[in-house]
């Protein structure tokens, strides 16, 4: 499929990479600045540009992968002149009606991952979920989503505000608890890898088992005595503290309701 | 070395089959009731004991692995006619002190992992820290930690308070974040597996790089719009929802004072 690349991100670039890989022709890429334009172009493929008057009107599917609240700017601009090609969005939050009137065909390619710059990543196992406001648009995020992940779903953007609100836990409330856990780590002079066992094996269990069974530690317990003291060692920093203390009731909280 | 196991939890019974497969003679198993020590010593060797009065007296070494808050009754009555041998327990914010006055060798073998009872773990990888009151104690904590791990280190108790605190951020807060993530979906007739991709790709970046430089999400972009719409979603949990906007801005401070 010839494919014109909105963005060039974190979720562009490796988007871009994949559908590359996958055999697509990515005919061009847009981004505010020449440079990250080139940046992403020099990988997936296509000529760079930064003015939206010189995107192509030939292409099969426009991917706009930017920054939420660039979206509603933006939509307009890229559909304009192109009315009839298919316009899909990437983003967890956004409805798929954002592009409402602007196109005739429309829908999303969400796909759930943490992406880095510096960091392969396989799309195969990653889930792609896609929507589209009539069959044209379901077949064209379908056909696309399908021939870089092989989990591949269709999800309203009812049901895809919870997936990416649950995403956030998942991840980027984790990783903040891993970074809280380095900066107590470093503030006593030790290394963060001794924590990455541990951090697999979290990460592996709920493999297993759900999230409330692998659950472990002294809020599961309810060991007083222990969650006293350790909020105390945050006493100087009472930002933490109360995350500290939020959590370990929470965690409490759960294990008493599902008892 | 002959090993007299002292509490029949997760971590006594990961630790007696580990210190069973590493040559290690479990002479018995005390716990409180029968049923739980039979349990273990099945499977790790030795005789159940439920009666302090029945624990030997010629092991070389006593492993007490019980919930903190049993540790001061428990340690004067095993200690009592046993105060030549080496006493060690494995809890990661108690101090190697709570044995002074008790025996005359004591010390601390700690492995910085999570357990669960239906689950096989591989002890090699495991951070094992040690602490002994002297080099007796700590040759023999060293040893038995050595024979079961590939990662052994020396370890005071007022540092290993803090890399327990730090585990309870990097794995118990971690898991409580799945579970909250899991509820999310329930709620929604969504299946947890899709957060598996996301979940193994979060922990295996902080393997490349630091959770400072691994943050994704809005609130790191400080996207205040999707911020505030997932926030409000979280409304008729106004516990989760307290978490979400901490976690939030927490995200966001230290984003901003890394940049």
């Amino acid at each position: 499929m010839k494919v014109v690349l909105i963005g060039a991100g974190r979720l562009a670039h490796h988007l871009g990479g994949a559908l590359l890989s996958a055999g697509h022709d990515i005919m061009q890429v847009y981004s505010r600045t020449m440079e990250s334009a080139s940046r992403v172009a020099a990988m997936a493929g296509g000529s760079p540009t930064n003015r939206i008057a010189d995107i192509k009107a030939d292409a099969d599917a426009y991917i706009v992968a930017v920054k939420d609240s660039a979206l509603p700017d933006l939509i307009p601009q890229i559909c304009k002149g192109r009315e009839q090609k298919v316009f899909l969005h990437t983003a967890g939050s956004i409805p798929m009606d954002v592009f409402k009137g602007m196109a005739l065909h429309y829908g999303v390619l969400y796909p759930l991952q943490t992406f880095s710059k510096e960091r392969k990543v396989d799309f195969r196992p990653i889930p792609c979920f896609v929507e589209g406001n009539d069959d044209y648009s379901v077949g064209v995020a379908t056909e696309l989503a399908g021939s870089i992940s092989g989990n591949v779903r269709l999800m309203s953007s009812e049901e895809r505000r919870y997936v990416h609100l649950a995403a956030i836990f998942a991840c980027n409330f984790v990783n903040h608890c891993y970074a809280l856990s380095a900066d107590i780590l470093a503030k006593h002079g030790l290394p963060f890898d001794i924590m990455l066992p541990l951090i697999d094996e979290t990460a592996s269990k709920v493999h297993a088992m759900s999230p409330a069974e692998a659950q472990t530690g002294p809020a599961m317990r309810y060991d007083e005595n222990v969650i006293r003291s350790q909020s105390r060692l945050l006493a100087s920093n009472p930002f933490v503290k109360e995350i500290y203390d939020r959590m370990s009731i929470s965690i409490h909280q759960k294990a008493i309701s599902n008892d």
